[in-house]
């Protein structure tokens, strides 16, 4: 099962340390506690809205684009399922299948 | 405030109406109750992340084509709230720029 939160926590706490923020700054700035922050960057809690909200504000960075990193993170665990699912020893004609039907969404 | 849960919200009830899908179906396919789900299409109650993989299931739909058309709307939000904020009468400045940094994050 792919969990929106685990991803989340991970492109969280990617952009975190990108902008070379510790989580007692982003806390700070959030006015969320450290324990709850530390919390969902690991993928055990669930970020409500409004939270998320601001540490997206604490962090400088655009809700959508964080969004836009969870949706391409989870389409890879997606992959990856259905090439389990599917029994196959290569990735290679999953990833060929689905990369043309992500362009022809996108189109 | 962009939420999170609104938008979501709007997502899930554009794909089960494009399937043809009642409130009912989806309840009885997810296994959870039909006032859960309508409260979640509403944006008034948060979904779990367990709850939003069952939802997709259901709905039969990839949970990273949901968090993408989420990551869409919540950009046209953030676009609307800086036009707001810059005073501007005309959307065309920020749209232009918005869109060569959104085509420039993709490349």
């Amino acid at each position: 099962m792919v969990l929106f939160r685990r991803l989340l926590g991970d492109v969280l706490r990617d952009k975190r340390t990108q902008r070379g923020l510790t989580l007692r700054e982003v806390s700070a700035e959030a006015r969320v506690s450290l324990g709850y922050i530390s919390e969902i960057e690991r993928g055990q809690k669930e970020a409500s809205s409004e939270l998320l909200y601001s540490l997206c504000d604490a962090l400088e960075v655009p809700l959508s684009d964080v969004l836009r990193e969870v949706s391409d993170a989870v389409a890879v665990q997606e992959l990856a399922a259905a090439v389990t699912s599917s029994g196959l020893t290569s990735l290679e004609p999953i990833r060929a299948r689905n990369r043309s039907e992500v362009v022809a969404s996108a189109a």
